[in-house]
């Protein structure tokens, strides 16, 4: 094929962490090179070309942060013919929703350093990687509105409360979502996607121990491969 | 950058059709040349150097069938190394749902060919095109759950019934979507997404008229600008 053609193909990973503790975070490498050098950014970089885009994203992760993921969902690709100063560069990006703790942090050759960092402290971004980012918070956002997330975020066993916890820490200060706690609860449990068990935790403090549930993974999964999708609790009105 | 690259960028458009009396059409051009030669193909092409993503698509689509869209939206980035037998290829392809009837179809240099096929009826697609035409007809169906769809492609006054037969031609034989006929109406005119006009029409044969509705733009986008979307109808459970 005599196609002239000068753009180069990268794949970008915004992998989003969370821990009761310390909320949202999001995993950034600071560049050790030019352009954007010494500036935090999203891990990322160029495809082989005999690799899948998923596999370029998983060893990029890798080789940039010592995270290894193996499935990241295709968030959106990024064209501006401008958003690279060097040359035209075409991102495809992936996310990913990981309890951050279980991972050992590693930077190495393009990043000389890696972190979590606090979804509401961000540092200035390179490139448009900011764009990226919030628009991978909207796709979560948006998803878990009418699918439950949290399956890997959460202890086995958790209070309802640590759910809602978790789902707040998602929503962060967008106005758009609101969250009633009641009829989000009954809907979980209605569709059999939490269960509750017989056992219950103490609350530090005092207060009444708090009940706790577990995700019934197979319901899940047996309701969504048939594609059952409710909405779980509604935007704002 | 001394990356070493041979990764081609094309674009591919998935354009749906709707008219009440065709249903749902997907718009394909019949290649001219090798690979695939003469086999029905997804209109598309290589993005130039200085040119947008969005602006390739558009011109890609033009140029093979003489239909101009000003707006796709993407849909999804197909990476496989061996999707194109002759070399690399990644292909960013987009959807956008219209009106067949008011394009004048024009097959040009690449595209021998060009016409609307029948959802139900397609030929055999070149490369993984009728894999991309699923994920976007999966797409349109998750979306029209909560968003309603179908401002373009209905007259600017409408019966119920038309607005229903128009999301039961994309619904198609999927069995995983229901429509609760009673309550989708309910729900669009509550949501003032659909208003009730004075006038009503005579039905073919003998019956009642059937009363006549418009879309609320301004109500629809105010709504969607502030994040609202409800679930308009229930997958089956």
């Amino acid at each position: 094929m005599a196609i002239e053609q000068h753009i180069l193909l990268a794949v970008d990973a915004l992998v989003l962490g969370y821990t009761p503790d310390s909320g949202l975070s999001a995993l950034l490498i600071k560049r050790r090179y030019s352009p954007f050098e010494k500036m935090w950014a999203l891990p990322g970089g160029f495809v082989k070309d005999d690799e899948s885009l998923e596999d370029a994203v998983s060893r990029e992760l890798e080789e940039e942060t010592g995270v290894k993921i193996e499935y990241l969902e295709q968030l959106y690709s990024f064209g501006k013919p401008d958003r690279d100063p060097r040359r035209r560069v075409v991102s495809v990006s992936y996310y990913a929703l990981v309890k951050p703790d279980i991972y050992q942090l590693h930077a190495t050759t393009d990043a000389e350093d890696v972190g979590w960092f606090d979804i509401n402290k961000l540092p200035e971004l390179a490139f448009d990687h900011r764009h990226i980012l919030e628009m991978g918070l909207d796709r979560v956002r948006n998803k878990m509105t009418y699918e439950p997330i949290g399956f890997n975020l959460l202890d086995e066993k958790f209070a309802f409360a640590d759910l809602l916890k978790l789902y707040e820490a998602i929503i962060g200060d967008n106005k758009k979502l609101i969250i009633d706690r009641a009829n989000f609860k009954k809907k979980l449990k209605s569709l059999g996607i939490i269960e509750e068990l017989p056992e219950s935790r103490k609350q530090p403090g005092s207060g009444r121990p708090a009940r706790l549930y577990r995700f019934n993974r197979e319901q899940y999964f047996e309701k969504k491969n048939r594609g059952v999708f409710e909405m779980l609790f509604p935007h704002r009105s």
